[in-house]
């Protein structure tokens, strides 16, 4: 055994070709088990093995620095970087986070999880060692897949002029978490096809030095590589040649599949615990009846499936109705912006976290223009994914605050394909739609089919003094709050806003009659967010007071859902016991 | 005279080559006359004259589609296509926009401003007219500087796999606003010097077919081009070769002041009203003196010198310390957070509409890792930019809410000095700076020096009753309407928060001691802003009412700021007034 002994990169430099293979081999045994017991990042990592061998091998990490894009790929750097317990033994497997982090370790640079950060990332660290007056390597490890992504190719274009030593390894095994798309992926097949020598390459386009590695599995061909390209005094692109998932079958037949993985048998390669999410489920019957019904239905994916879960047989059903731009989410929205100014009912659906990209082309692109594009954003919860990373409840404050853009959060299945339905349909507005991860399992209202009336909220339940406002996820807690709050003899109002992004003032002022206690909950910072809405509404009034329930300002990084629901009192015993600590208690001096 | 007649493009459809080049004539000299009275955009237009001639007679608009890029270059459209009288006639200059604008003419299908999003958009126009069976031209006209751009790139490796009639016309005069920079820029002048045949070539190596015409303010040989072209059933890329500010000598010899200019004497080029801004002005001084101090001082620009003023000679003086990264404000953004994590001590700045596209570097790239970079935002106001697509107030909800990263509003030019020198010698926090275009002409009070205790509120004037919370630009209009207060008996406090990234609690609490209304004054947009989260902070507080100033959620388009300050009660009067009638009145019963 070579893996369990390594401390740190200078326990590897001495190796022989045959120790790498040895240690490559145990790596990925190691890899395996944690991911079939502990799920994760997959694909990425089992292609990069020996590119990370090569790397630390050639390179002094961390004197010279390496930058990961995305970092789901950086499993092998942790076990080259004192990390090796945490794939190991299963004790210690949540030890490591899934990304890069520098609290971890000194061979880390930056907390990152989404794509294409690298090169620009690196650039920076690159200037700030010549305006030091160092001399170590810079080096950023890219996957294909992240190359489409603006702030890559923005990064690519700068790093050209930069007049210094900067190490781009450019990791391509033709695939991204999907297929590849665009036309630089057939130009990358040219390169790979001539051994780098074909005309048209996007590095040299970008001014930069360029050369190539077939065999970007075989440790010795890579460390040949980097060893060539190491101190150069000038920005140079290593492209190698590597296989996704390389090493386990399953992986390698089915590289979208294995991307990522939740904990699996590894004879079979089958999900230890599969499960279907009813919202995805009513998303993709959605957009296939949308799309056979509507020959100008079009639904834009950015390079993730992961959160609606279109298979390829779904995508294929679709044919050109289907249209994924690769990792691009800013141009998926402008292309969105343009197919609805174009007569088409364009639908783009991404993780909230990944919308992020895309302030200025939502606010610009396409609500400056009120083309009534519709965006579907998945995750948008603190019951999602917890990483620092892929936090999906920034939302509120970024998108439901742009002028024209109406933001939707539906409560309940049914609610939820109503409004997508109804989005499709009109042709008034640009609209965001939160796809619910949870909600009332029956709606305890009659579903409105239009939503044209904007900012109507839904009275859920008529009550008096208290009224509870509970936002998308959390309108049926605001409900159970309610419910509590019934056996202690007070009857609610219960409120289901629907619309984020506008205040319904009738309603409002018609609370003022029988309330004295406005509860507002949303799933998400309260900075900047909808309960600040109301709060400021009922500013100047005196006889009622606003309370906001939802997260402080913070990212939260690999939390457990329950407690920090509990910590932000979230939960409707809590809601519920604080409500009869500042509403009962004046009633009854 | 031709260009008074021409009604619709059909006009010049018969047009032989001595009537275009004397209409080009014309349109010079009407832009000339035109600019030199009432400015604007300068050598984008004076270049792209005979490309947009050859457009019109060429194509068939509106029913071929031109998506211009910033739309900046787009008044020879305009004069083309109905609206000549807007630029002949004085009566008429503001009778249309800057940009393209679909509410001024069938012409124009998308309200733009910024950069790099017209392939995008135009690819969605492509998309649904292959969706609705019809088989019209789709035109992308786009600039150099805006090839940078990661929306642009983006769009360029999707327009690559897109089997349909897509024309980019790649309109290359070798500049930015600025000079260029990036590695690709070398390639393309490569490709200039060699009639489009050198090899490395972006357009090829994102899948596109290419051809270039040298002479690009030759309406012939454009014509001839777009001729071969026109119908293409697969993507295409027109490169053209134009001379920026083409026709007037001042502008062809110094393209970067005359991108834009102000009223200009024709004969001499010199500004009517020539002007400096005290705030540029310290920022420069700040830039330069910090750069001598402090070798690891870095200055980021993103292609845009205009709110800051880094002269040519300036940046000269800067030497290495100065980047200019081109349009890519993401690269910016992520360049200094690596810059930052390596040591180094960079300001990134430019204009608070562009900083719009940053979001997720500033939250995933900067303020998830700590790393200390400093942005300064330029013109994050109501009394800045007033065009739809530049408007810089709504930077508070987008940026205020990420955690970990500071946003201060300074209030005088002695404190937004000394916040200045404050951020770049800290290395705690990432720092966002609203740069002030207005406040305290001498500060009322001693300004720190020190920032590093966060959200500690400056008390700028104790009174009793009504206090006021005057941030940044709006510091002083607090100070105005207290003064008006007084004249009434009410000697209110005024508290100016510098930080509006957080609730200076412990002041907030003791103001409720003698304090029953609070007055927040914010520039910028209401909804997810500052006010409102002194307002929910209140919110379950009897004897506390909050009343939020500020503008109310919406794209405001060439608006007077007088008006728009008026209609929003954002003057002192009337605050003193609003103050009176709510708070007066309750004590004279």
């Amino acid at each position: 055994m070579y893996l369990e002994k390594i401390t740190s990169p200078a326990d590897i430099k001495g190796y022989g070709p045959a120790e790498r293979k040895a240690l490559a081999q145990e790596m990925r045994d190691a890899m395996l088990r944690r991911a079939s017991i502990h799920g994760g990042h997959f694909g990425p990592d089992f292609g990069a093995v020996e590119a990370i061998i090569a790397l630390h091998t050639v390179f002094d990490s961390p004197r010279d620095k390496i930058v990961y894009d995305i970092s789901h790929q950086s499993y092998p750097h942790k076990m080259l970087t004192g990390r090796v317990e945490a794939y190991i033994d299963e004790a210690h497997y949540d030890a490591v986070s899934g990304y890069t982090n520098p609290e971890e370790s000194p061979h880390d640079f930056f907390n990152v999880g989404h794509t294409s950060t690298s090169i620009s990332l690196a650039s920076g660290l690159a200037k700030a060692r010549d305006r030091a007056g160092r001399k170590e390597n810079i080096i950023a490890f890219i996957g294909d897949g992240s190359m489409s992504g603006g702030e890559a190719l923005e990064g690519l274009n700068v790093a050209g002029e930069m007049d210094t030593n900067f190490i781009i390894v450019f990791n391509d095994n033709d695939q991204s978490i999907a297929e590849n798309h665009g036309g630089m992926y057939r130009e990358f097949r040219r390169l790979r096809e001539t051994g780098g020598t074909a005309p048209n390459n996007l590095f040299r386009a970008m001014g930069l030095d360029y050369r190539y590695v077939a065999r970007g599995n075989d440790a010795e061909a890579l460390i040949a590589a980097f060893e060539a390209v190491k101190d150069s005094q000038k920005p140079v692109v290593v492209h190698i040649h590597t296989q996704k998932g390389k090493g386990y079958k399953f992986a390698e037949e089915d590289r979208e599949t294995w991307h990522y993985r939740m904990a699996f048998d590894i004879e079979t390669g089958e999900l230890k615990r599969p499960y279907t999410d009813p919202f995805q489920e009513t998303t993709k019957a959605f957009v296939k009846e949308t799309a056979k019904a509507n020959p100008n239905f079009v639904f834009l994916a950015a390079g993730t499936m992961g959160g609606i879960g279109l298979s390829p047989a779904d995508r294929a059903e679709l044919g050109s109705q289907y249209v994924d731009v690769g990792i691009a989410e800013e141009h998926a929205v402008a292309m969105a912006s343009g197919l609805a100014r174009g007569g088409a009912r364009p639908v783009f659906g991404t993780y909230s976290t990944f919308f992020q990209r895309t302030y200025d082309q939502m606010a610009q692109d396409v609500a400056v223009n009120h083309n009534p594009a519709v965006f579907l954003s998945v995750g948008a919860s603190m019951y999602y994914m917890n990483d620092v990373t892929h936090l999906g409840f920034f939302d509120i404050p970024l998108f439901a605050n742009i002028p024209n853009l109406v933001f939707l959060a539906p409560a309940s299945l049914d609610e939820y394909a109503a409004v997508l339905r109804w989005s499709v349909e009109q042709t008034a507005h640009p609209v965001m739609i939160r796809m619910p991860v949870m909600g009332y399992e029956e709606s305890p209202y009659a579903v409105r089919t239009d939503y044209s009336a904007l900012n109507k909220y839904q009275m859920v339940t008529e009550g008096s003094g208290v009224a509870l406002i509970g936002a998308g996820n959390f309108a049926q807690l605001a409900s159970a709050a309610a419910a509590e709050l019934e056996k202690e003899g007070i009857k609610a109002t219960v409120i289901n806003p629907i619309f984020l992004s506008g205040l319904d003032t009738a309603l409002l002022d018609a609370l003022k009659e029988k309330h004295s206690l406005i509860l507002t909950l949303e799933d998400g910072i309260l900075d900047g967010g909808f309960g600040q809405k109301i709060a400021a509404y009922y500013g100047m009034d005196k006889n009622i007071r606003v309370r906001c329930y939802g997260l402080s300002k913070e990212f939260y990084d690999r939390y457990r859902s329950k407690e920090l629901a509990r910590a932000h009192h979230l939960t409707a015993e809590q809601i519920a016991a604080d409500t009869l600590t500042t509403f009962k208690r004046p009633r009854t001096y």
